[in-house]
C-alpha cells in the first residue's frame, strides 16, 4: 500500500511543479519513499494541533523540495488544501517556492543550503535543553521527541553542514535523525564532477551513527529509522541512495529532473510508468488517505496521554507550570527595565564589559536566555556566570560553546528560537566575523526569530589585530538586513537599554554592536530610562535653540563629538549632539520626530561613525558632512589609529569647524 | 642544531608579542619545530627574489601566529629586519598583527580562520593549471613546486575548511601539504569543550593522505614531509600534536598562552627553561644564522637551474614565452573594447545571458580568464564553452566545478589570483548567496586581488523561488565593501562594458550584478563605448535643459524609468534619466561630474532600484525620492511581483508624478 502512497506524493509534487511551470520535481520524486515511511510509520504529529510541544520535528533542509513537504502535509491533514497545492509558487499562496516557517507544519524556512540541517541541530539541542530544564521523575514529556531532517548533496557540500554536524556529534544529540538523499546528481550534473568525498566516513568522524540504504526500499527505510531511533548516544545519518526524479522514464537520474518541470509529455509517461491514470492530475487514491488516517489513529493515544500528563503537571505543580507558560510566551517581568537600570555601575568601561555585567542581571529575570560564543567568550563577555555550560552529559547549562563555527552558531540559534520553548538565544563573536554568518542573520530576520547577536570589537579601535579584524562596512551592512534591529550603544546606560530593546523585540533578531575599548559614561546614572531611546536617536547634548549645527553619532564616537561640541561651544558655536544608537530605527520614525531631533531646513548636519559613510546620506538633509572611514584599517595601538584616521575629539572638532565655515557660506549665498 | 633554531623562533615570537604587549605567542611557540624543519630542510625559496615563480608557497592560515612567520622570514633573510620584528603590530610596520599579502614572503593575508587553507588550495590548483598551460616535454618548470600550509583548530572547525578540503581531495592536489597544529587548546579552553571530531578520519574521507606525528620531534616531522611529498595523488595532512606555548613553564598547554603576552616574568622563565639568557631579548645565536645560510646554499643550484631553463625557454620559444609574460602582466589586447563591442547582438535578453555570450568572446582575447560556478553554471551562464573543465586528471581546462561551496569558491579564487601566473578567476552564483562568501569577497578587496564575482538572479524578479532567493539588501551591502567594484548593468551593452571594466580593474575585485529576466536593449548598437561608463553613471535619456527632475536607476529598473519618463514627457514634464551601473563609483567622482549628471541646487531627484533604499541617500541632493524595496520578497511569478511591489513603468510613473507635485510645491514655498 505504501508504494501507492509514495507514488501519489511524487506525482502530486510533479503535478504541482508542472502546473506552476516552476520548481524542483527531482528531489520530491526521489525522496517520496523515505517521506512515506517516515510520515506513515514513525513521525509523531497532530495536524489539528500543529504546535503541539510533544511533536517530532521535521526539517526539509533542501527547501527546493518544498512540493514534497506540501504534498505530505496535505495528505497528513494539515491546513493545506488541494487547492493550495494547485496554487504552488503563486502570490499569497500557502505553498511558496521554499517552505516558510510561518506555515502550518513547516518548522523552519529553508532554501539557502545547509542551514536547514543546522536548524535541525538547534531544534534537537533545544529539545534536550527543554527536557533538562523542566522534566523530573514525575513529569517527563518535554523534549523527548525526535528531530528528523532531509538533506541533499548541496547541504553536504556547504561548510555549515560540517560545523553543525561536528557540533551535533560532539553533543551526542541522539534524537536527531538525518536522511541524506544521495542521488548523485546536482544542477551541474553528476556529483562525480566535484563531490567525491566519503560522506559516511566523514560523519563517522563526527561521531554520528551512519547507515547506508536503498532509499526506495520501504522495509529497509523502516529498519534504518528503528536503528537510528535506538541509538540514543549519537545523532544518526541515514544515507539513502535514491534516484532523482524516480519514476520519470526519461529524466530519472539526470540533472534535467532537478529544477524544471518534467514537461506535460514526460509527466504523462511518468504517470503511466507508475500505473497512475495518464491524464489525471493531483490524483489521490482513497487507499492513500486511508493509510494516513490509519496511522494517525495510532498517534491519537500518544497525543492524548501527553496532554493528560501535561494537564496533570498544571494541577500538581502549578508554580513550575506557570513559569513554563511564561517562558514559552516570553513574558518579561514588569519592572525589568527599572531592575536592570538600577544595577548599573555608572563607571567608564567598554560596552562589551557593560554587556557582560548586564547579562548577569538579565539572566536572573529572563529564564529563557541562553548564551554562547564562537570561542571568544572571554573577549565578547557573553558567559552567564555560574550557569554552567551545555555538554553531552548535561543539558541544564545556560551557556553553549559553539566553537569556531559562526555560521552554524547563527543557524543553530535559529533552530533554538523556532523550537517554541521560549528560549532566547544570544551569542557573541567579533563584529568582523558577522560576515561569516550573514545568511543566518538574514534568516533570523526573514523568519522573525528572536535571536540576539552580540558583536564586539566593532571598529578600527580593535587596534593591533589590524585590518582583517577591524570592521569598516559591517555596521552599515547589518543595518541593511530588513527586520534586523541594529543597536550600537555609546556607554553603559545605552548598553542596558540596548539589551532591553533586544528582549522587547520579540518578532525578530537584534545585533548589538559593542566596543573593545573603554568609553566614558555620558548618561546620568539615575536608574531612569533614556527618553526616546526606542526611537533610535535622542539628544544627548543640547544647546540654546536653534542649534547652529547638529552632530549625529553612534557608539564610541559619541563621546568624541560631545567633547568636540564643547570645544566649539567655548568659541560661541552652538552645536547639538544626538546619540544614534539605532540609525535604521531612527530613519523609520515619523518625520515630526526626526525633525525634532535634526531640525528641518538648512541646519548643517554632521554624521560621525567609525565605519562606512555610505548609508548615512539617508538622513536626507543638506548641507551634510559625513565623517567616517571608507577604507580598510591598519595594525597599530588603537590610540595611534584614532589619530591617524581622525577619530579624536580634536580631529572631529577641526573637521566640523572647517566644514561649518564653508557650509554657512553656502547657505548664506542661497 | 635545529633545536636551537626552533627555540630561537619561539623566543623571537614571544619577545615580539611581549614588546608589542599584544599578540599570540602560543601558536608560534608550538609550531616552531615544524617551521624549523620545513624552512631549513624542505621549503624552496629565495629571499633575494621573493616572487620567484618556482618557489614553494607557504601559507600561515592561522594568521594570528604572524610572529612565527615574521621570525622565520627574518632568519631566512627576507626584507624584514630585526628592527621590524621589534616593531611588531605598530603603525606602518612590516610586521602587522596578521600577515598581509603585500609584504615580502607573505603569500596571502590571513586572520579570518579557514580562509588561508582555502587560499592554499587555490595556490595549489593554480600551480597545476600553470603546469598544464605552459609545460611541455622540453620545458617543465612551472607549477612544479609544493604548497605548504599551517592550520590550527580554528581552521579545522570553520565550515570553509570542509568545502576547500573536500574540493582539494576531489581534485587530487598532491603537492598541497598542510600541517594541522593540533594543540588541543582554543581561546575558550580545551578543544574537548566543543571539538571532538576525528580530524584524521574526516580528511581520509576527503581522500587526503593523513599522518599523525609528534610536532616537536624534528626527525618525525622531516619523515612526514618526505612521505607527504612522495604522495602525489592526494593532498596531505600532517597532524602535528603540539603543545601550545611550548617551553613556557606555567602557560604551556593552556589557553593563557594563546592570545596574550607571556608576561615579563614568565618570558624570563621560558628563556631559562630553554637555556637562553634570561635577560636578553630578540637573541639570535650564530649557529641559527649558519643553519639557515647552509640550507639556502643548497637551494642556490635549484634556483639557478630553474632560471637557466626559464631563459632557455625565452630563447627557444620566444612566442610562447611572450604570451606567458603578457599573461602574468595581465596585458589586455589594445582593441579589446572595440572587439567585444563589435560582437554584441543588440537583442533583448537577460544580462546573465548577455554575460554568458560576452564571455565566449572575452576568453579568445584574455588567456588568463578562468571560469567556474557553485553548481549553477547553467543558470549563471558562466561556462566557457569548449574550454574544458578542470579534473584530477586534466588541469588544462578553463572551467571549474567548485560545487555548492560558495565560501571556498571565493577563497580559492583568491589563492589563484595571488599565485602570480596572471589567472583572472571569475565565478558565478545567485546574488543572494553572496552572503555565504562575503568574507572571501572582503579579503579579495583587502588584498587587491583581481577576482570577478558573477552574481545573477539579482532581485525580486527571481520570482517563484521566493524570499530566500530574492536579494533585497545584497546589492547595497556589496557596495559597502571598500575596494570592491560593483556593477549592475542594464542591458547588453552595459554588460559588455561591465566585463571590460572588471578586466581593467586589476587592483581589486569586481562584482557583476546580473538579472535572471530579460531586459530591453537601451543603448545604441554602434560598436562604440558608452561615454562616461567608467564614471559610474551616465545620462541615458536627456531632455531639454534644465530637466524638471532627474531619475537615477540601475540594472533592470532602468528601462522602467525610461518608459515612465517618456510617459511624463507626453504630459509635458521633462525628466532626465541617468543609468547608474556603478553607484559607488559615481559617488567617488568629482563634484563637477556629479553635478553634470544630476544638477546641483534643488532639482528633484528620484532613485530607483529593486533593492534597499538605505545608501541611495548619499546622492546628497534634496528633494529626493527613493523608490526601492525595504522588506523581503515573496514567491510568485516575477510579473506579479513587479506589480505587487511597484516595479512597473506604470507604478514608477505614478509615484514620480505624485511626488513631483509635492516636491515642486515645497520648493516653490522656499
Amino acid at each position: 500500500m505504501s508504494k501507492i502512497t509514495a507514488d501519489t506524493i511524487r506525482l502530486l509534487a510533479a503535478d504541482m511543479v508542472q502546473k506552476a511551470n516552476s520548481g524542483h520535481p527531482g528531489l520530491p520524486m526521489g525522496m517520496a519513499d523515505c517521506a512515506t515511511v517516515l510520515w506513515t510509520q514513525f513521525l509523531k504529529y497532530n495536524p489539528q494541533d500543529p504546535e503541539w510541544q510533544g511533536r517530532d520535528r521535521f526539517v526539509m533542509s533542501g527547501g527546493h523540495g518544498s512540493s514534497l513537504l506540501y504534498a505530505v502535509l496535505h495528505l497528513a491533514g494539515y491546513d493545506i488544501s488541494l487547492e493550495d497545492l494547485k496554487n504552488f509558487r503563486q502570490w499569497n499562496s500557502k505553498t511558496p517556492g521554499h517552505p516558510e516557517s510561518h506555515l502550518p507544519g513547516v518548522e523552519t524556512t529553508t532554501g539557502p543550503l545547509g542551514q536547514g540541517l543546522a536548524n535541525a541541530v538547534g531544534l534537537a539541542l533545544a529539545a534536550r535543553m527543554s527536557a533538562a530544564q523542566w522534566n523530573n521523575d514525575n513529569f517527563n514529556i518535554l523534549g523527548n521527541h525526535y528531530t528528523y531532517c532531509f538533506c541533499g548533496d548541496g547541504d553536504m557540500m556547504e561548510g555549515i553542514s560540517h560545523e553543525a554536524s561536528s557540533l551535533a556529534g560532539h553533543l551526542g544529540l541522539g534524537k536527531l535523525i538525518c536522511f541524506y538523499d544521495s542521488n548523485s546528481i546536482t544542477i551541474d550534473g553528476s556529483t562525480n564532477l566535484t563531490f567525491t568525498e566519503d560522506v559516511a566516513m566523514r560523519f563517522r568522524a563526527y561521531h554520528w551513527h551512519v547507515q547506508e540504504i536503498d532509499g526506495h526500499d520501504h522495509e529497509k527505510i523502516a529498519k534504518a529509522i528503528k536503528m537510528a531511533q535506538a541509538e540514543l548516544g549519537k545523532p544518526s545519518l541515514i544515507i539513502a541512495k535514491t534516484h532523482i526524479g524516480f519514476g520519470s522514464p526519461n529524466k530519472q537520474d539526470s540533472s534535467a529532473a532537478h529544477g524544471a518541470p518534467l514537461g506535460e509529455e514526460e509527466l504523462r509517461l511518468t504517470k503511466k510508468a507508475l500505473n497512475f491514470p495518464e491524464n489525471e492530475s493531483f490524483k489521490i487514491p482513497d487507499e492513500v488517505k486511508i493509510e494516513f488516517q490509519a496511522y494517525q489513529d495510532t498517534l491519537t493515544s500518544d497525543y492524548e496521554s501527553w496532554q493528560s500528563v501535561f494537564k496533570k503537571w498544571k494541577s500538581e505543580a502549578p508554580d513550575t507550570y506557570e513559569k513554563y507558560i511564561d517562558q514559552i510566551n516570553k513574558k518579561l517581568p514588569k519592572d525589568l527595565s527599572k531592575t536592570i537600570l538600577s544595577t548599573l555601575s555608572g563607571k567608564d568601561n567598554s560596552t562589551r564589559a557593560h554587556s557582560g555585567n548586564i547579562l548577569q542581571e538579565l539572566v536572573k529575570q529572563v529564564s529563557g536566555l541562553v548564551g554562547g560564543s564562537a570561542d571568544l567568550s572571554a573577549s565578547d563577555k557573553t558567559t552567564l556566570k555560574g550557569k554552567g555550560y551545555i555538554s553531552r552529559d548535561d543539558f541544564s547549562g545556560k551557556n553553549i560553546h559553539y566553537g569556531i563555527r559562526e555560521f552554524a552558531m547563527g543557524a543553530v540559534m535559529n533552530g533554538m528560537a523556532l523550537y517554541g520553548s521560549g528560549l532566547i538565544p544570544y551569542a557573541g563573536t567579533f563584529l568582523v566575523f558577522s560576515d561569516y554568518m550573514r545568511s543566518a542573520i538574514r534568516m533570523s530576520a526573514l523568519m522573525k526569530n528572536q535571536v540576539i547577536y552580540v558583536f564586539t570589537h566593532d571598529s578600527i579601535f580593535v587596534g593591533e589585530d589590524g585590518p582583517t579584524h577591524q570592521p569598516i562596512e559591517q555596521i552599515m551592512s547589518l543595518r541593511l538586513i530588513p527586520g534586523l534591529q541594529v543597536i550600537r550603544p555609546a556607554d553603559e546606560k545605552e548598553t542596558a537599554e540596548a539589551w532591553l530593546a533586544a528582549l522587547k523585540y520579540q518578532n525578530g533578531p537584534t545585533a548589538l554592536i559593542l566596543t573593545r575599548q573603554d568609553l566614558p559614561e555620558l548618561h546620568k546614572n539615575d536608574h531612569c530610562s533614556i527618553t526616546d531611546f526606542d526611537k533610535g536617536a535622542h539628544v544627548i547634548k543640547d544647546t540654546k535653540m536653534p542649534p547652529e549645527a547638529v552632530i549625529l553619532a553612534s557608539g564610541s564616537e559619541l563621546s568624541l563629538c560631545v567633547d568636540a561640541a564643547e570645544k566649539l561651544a567655548q568659541e560661541g558655536c552652538n552645536i547639538r549632539v544626538v546619540s544614534v544608537p539605532s540609525y535604521e530605527t531612527f530613519l523609520m520614525q515619523e518625520q515630526s520626530y526626526r525633525d525634532s531631533v535634526s531640525p528641518p531646513g538648512s541646519t548643517p548636519v554632521v554624521t560621525v561613525e567609525a565605519g562606512r559613510t555610505l548609508g548615512w546620506g539617508n538622513v536626507s538633509t543638506k548641507p551634510v558632512l559625513h565623517i567616517g572611514i571608507d577604507h580598510y584599517g591598519a595594525s597599530a595601538p588603537h590610540q595611534i589609529l584614532a589619530e591617524k584616521f581622525g577619530f579624536t575629539a580634536e580631529a572631529v572638532y577641526n573637521k566640523v569647524k572647517a566644514w561649518l565655515a564653508t557650509a554657512k557660506a553656502e547657505i548664506s549665498l542661497k
